[in-house]
Order: C-alpha cells, then structure tokens, then sequence
C-alpha cells in the first residue's frame, strides 16, 4: 500500500463552512477520499488541497502533494503562507464569473451616475425632488486599475452602456478599443482624468496598500458627479480604510463603494457602515457557483491524471 | 402690420417653472417674441405653441397656429386637450434621451438581480450576510413592453450585460436580435416567460390602465429571483397602484420601481413611499437637457420657414 500513487483531496479552508464542499467533491469524484485537514490519518495519501485561506503551515504535512487548488480566483490567501509547498497553485477561471463582476461594475457605475443614494433618500422622506436633471454616462470617464478578463470585460460592457472608459495596467499591453495607461508612469494621467475609480486589481505586495490618500487624492476633480468616486471589488489589502475615511471627510472623495475590506467580515464596529456615502456589500461582487467550481477542479484533477499539464497555474513571482 | 405671417413662440405648460424656458428660447431664437400665456396681447403674432401639460383649451386662442411642440418625448398631455387646435403635433425624439433611459432600466434590472435592497438592509444593520450569492444575468427573463426606439435600446444593452430579453409590441413588427410577441394574443406567452417586467409603452386610450392585477398576475412565478419584478419607466396613467400595491401584498408580485404615478408629483399619503419592496424616482428616469429640446425645437422651426417639412410628428389616431 505504501506505494500506491496518493489519489486523495484535502479541503482547507476558513471562513466558510466545510461540510458542503466535501459533500460536493466527494460527489463529484467518488472514487477517492475527501478530508478536512483535522480527518487525515495518512497524508502520504493527499495529492490535492483545496484552500480558502488554509491555516499558514498547514499543508507541509502532505509530502507527496501535487497541486493546491484555490476555490477562487484569488490566490493571494495561498501564497502568503510562508510554508507552502513548492508545487503548482491553481486558480478558478470562471467565465461565468467574469459575468457576474462586470454585472456588478456596471450596476454600481450607474447607482453613482444616476445619484441612487439621492433617491433613496428623497424616497425615505416621501420628497419628489427638483433636482432632477443628471449626467449622462457620456459625460463620465470610468478608469478601471487592473486590466486582466475581469477588467476588459467590464471595460466593454461599460462602453455600450455609453460611459467614457481607460484603463490601467502594469504592463504595457494593449487592450483593444481600450485607451490604456501603464506602470508608474501612467498613473499620474490616468487618475487625472478618472471621475469613478474601479479598482480590480489582484494582491500582491506591490499591491497591498496601494488605494491611499496620495492616490485617492490624484483623481479628477473637474467630473460631470461633482467629485471622484472609489469602487473596489477586488482585495481589501489594496485599499487604506482611514485614508478613504479621511478623503471622503475632507472632499477629495465624493463616495465609495466597497465590496472587499481590510478584515473580513468587515467588524461591526467599522465607520463605513453608517457612512452615507459609502456602500458596502458583503464580498460577492463575484462569486462562482460552488457546483462550477467543484467541477473544474474535478476536471482538472482527471486530465491531470491522464498526463495533461494543469492550466490557470499561478506565476508565483507575479502573485497571480 | 395685419397681414404679417405670425412668428412669435408662446410657452404653455404647468409643473415646471416657465422663466428659464422663456429664457432659453428667446436666446436661441433671438429675432422673435417668447411669450408665457398670459403675456400675449396679440395672438395672431404666435406661430408656435411649446407645451408641456397646457391648460385643456387654452391654445384655441391662436387662430394662426402652425404646430405644437411637446417639451418631451410623451404627447398624451397634448392629446388629451378636447379643444387642441388642428396643426401637427410635435415631438421631441433625442438620441441622449434614449440613453439616458437605457441607463435607468439597466441599472434597475441590475439591482433587482443583485438584491441591492438587500444589502442596503443588512448594510444599515451592520450584518455580514450569509446569503451572498445570486443568479447570475443570464438566469433572469427581461420582457419589455413597448419596442420603439426605447425600447430595442434597453433590449441591446439588457443582453450586452448577459440577460435574456424579449420584447412585446402593439404590430408584429420584427426587431433584429431580440425574441417578440405581439398583440393581445401574444400577451399571455410573453409573460409568462417575464421575471423582470420593463413598460415604455406610450399612454394612449388603449393602453390606459394595462398594468393592472390580472397583468401582473400573468407573470413568471418560477424564476431565479423568487417572483416577479415590475419596472415601469413609461407614463403613470399605465399603472393602477391598488393592484400594484395588492400584489405585492399577496406575493404574486415581489417588487417595483415605479419612475412614473398616477398622480406626480406621487402625493405624500402614498403608500408606496414606504413600502420596503418599492422604489420610488421622481420621473427622471430619461430627462433632456432643457438646451438639447430648446435646440431641437429651434431647428424645426427654422427649417418649416425654409419650406421643409416637420419631423417627428405624431399620428393622432395612433396617439404617439
């Protein structure tokens, strides 16, 4: 037995709950076991671990592990652990997922450009408000920071919306139809002629910390809203909270929108709650199908084991 | 003097203020007389009449009367003057009008499919919900009423961002792209496959009242969002509110966004200013720039002086 090839999944993860992954996997690959890491008895038998934010150190245990599988897009949660194995980290490629970010993006660019917030409250008040008239999306520049699938797909749906659209990326490709900026360089431009601010970008530690006060404070001014506005659907570690306070207190930001926080779940304790210019929505602004996700990894666990090479393999010095 | 061909504008309408419209058309139009009603003395002089909701009766004065012109895209607050004098009736058709209109339909859709009044509410308590995903766009059945100009716009833009669509007209017309129904025999078909329910239809004697209880109920109950959602952007007297109201008290109806009333501005008594699965906008959902309609009126009346015909006219007995 010992030298039966390791065939076995673990499932790490924090956050979520565990029971209906394993019941999902072990579903959808019936022929081996599925384990949360406190069940295995015999790690020479794990081949695969899926993570969500797996404990730090707690995969160095499985020594014939092939790949780690993260159950989303990111990966940053992976490779923060100091003790990863050095095998391939894999991540979810969901076009249904790249749907439903741009859905997201878009349904917030409008919610600012139409002043939802100003309605809501009239509503509330039981107001027909006179100050009707508004911008149309012509008249709005998007500048989106992070110009990958997700980026160029919201990029497109943006434009037949009618907004204005740029995008910002670290490297100088071209994004068709897309007028582009690049690198540290292009920063400085960009932002300057950005009036809603969309923020994609993976974590890494070039990222980390990077929506601050300076940054906040280099966006358009002259905008069609009456001042910048902030969304974030991608990691909350690019973002600096007390800045995007402190810009949103002092003008240079009009609002924000906040799909992903520093800590998650974002404490109740948290002044964005009740700010009345910020929006916060629970980190959904994506979120694959469990039953989509489970299914590709389970594929790619077959064609693995047929000899195929794995795909949407992390570059680990990039970070994504 | 007597024989002199009339030229000068006179301004009827109720609801909006009347100075800066006097203001606009006399810049614009420079070499002749703006005139509020009451201001003229001679009415021979007016050529034009620019109305929005005119006193019934109040245009029969102008014996010399050439045309009338809507201040809006909407005629049926034209229309229904018994005592409307027999010229060509006008209307205002703006490209930025259509957008402007695609933009509050898909941002509407939007937030029914991504349960923002959801968190909205869980925001408000300071919750981190638990129930965080959702159907994705292409899960959801759009059905607009009404496929004019309005219309096929909203329908692009709809399936841009991932929604199925169909449409439901008056004439079999075909529209390139999207799935239709017509006439009243269509009509049971087309709802029952409609989870968000979007009318731009005009007001017109036929279509007074459609959207009453036996409509609504017609709708889909069977689909990812949990019942069926209303969005009327098209003209108040469509809608009757008690059925609206009790339908959504039975749950044959689970939300609406109302741009348009019975009565506007919506009184204060309404009830549906409170009502948690109601949303309420100031009929604002598609607003011209009042220098886009100035401009466009501008530009017709110069050209019928030049001999050219009208544009935009509307048929009387169709009522749009």
């Amino acid at each position: 037995m010992k030298d039966e090839k390791p065939r076995d999944l673990v499932i790490a993860l924090r956050g979520w709950e565990i029971a209906p992954w394993i019941e999902r996997f072990a579903k959808m690959l019936p022929d081996r076991q599925v384990l949360a890491l406190d069940q295995v008895t015999d790690p020479d038998r794990i081949a695969y671990a899926i993570s969500w934010k797996h404990p730090p150190g707690s995969l160095t245990r499985f020594a014939r592990l092939k790949a780690v599988f993260s159950l989303g897009a990111g990966v940053d949660h992976i490779l923060s652990d100091p003790k990863l194995p050095d095998v391939p980290v894999l991540r979810i490629v969901d076009p249904d997922l790249t749907g439903r970010m741009s859905e997201y993006i878009v349904l917030h660019c409008l919610m600012h450009l139409r002043q939802q917030r100003l309605y809501d409250r009239q509503q509330r008040d039981h107001v027909w408000g006179d100050d009707r008239f508004q911008p149309a999306a012509g008249a709005i520049r998007v500048g989106i920071m992070g110009m990958g699938e997700l980026g160029q797909d919201a990029a497109r749906k943006l434009m037949a919306i009618g907004f204005q659209v740029q995008g910002w990326g670290r490297s100088a490709k071209n994004r068709a139809g897309i007028s582009m900026h690049h690198g540290a360089a292009g920063l400085t431009d960009f932002l300057a002629m950005t009036d809603i601010l969309v923020v994609l970008l993976p974590l890494t530690p070039q990222t980390h910390g990077l929506i601050n006060r300076a940054l906040l404070q280099g966006l358009a001014r002259d905008g069609a809203l009456g001042g910048p506005v902030l969304i974030n659907a991608g990691r909350g570690g690019l973002q600096v909270e007390a800045d995007i306070l402190a810009c949103l207190a002092d003008g240079s930001l009009k609002a924000a929108t906040l799909d992903v926080f520093e800590t998650e779940p974002l404490p109740s304790s948290s002044l964005l709650w009740d700010h009345p210019a910020v929006t916060v929505t629970p980190h959904n602004a994506a979120m694959s199908e469990p039953a989509a996700i489970c299914r590709q990894i389970a594929d790619q666990i077959r064609a693995h084991e047929r000899g195929e090479p794995f795909v949407n393999r992390v570059e680990r010095g990039r970070g994504y």
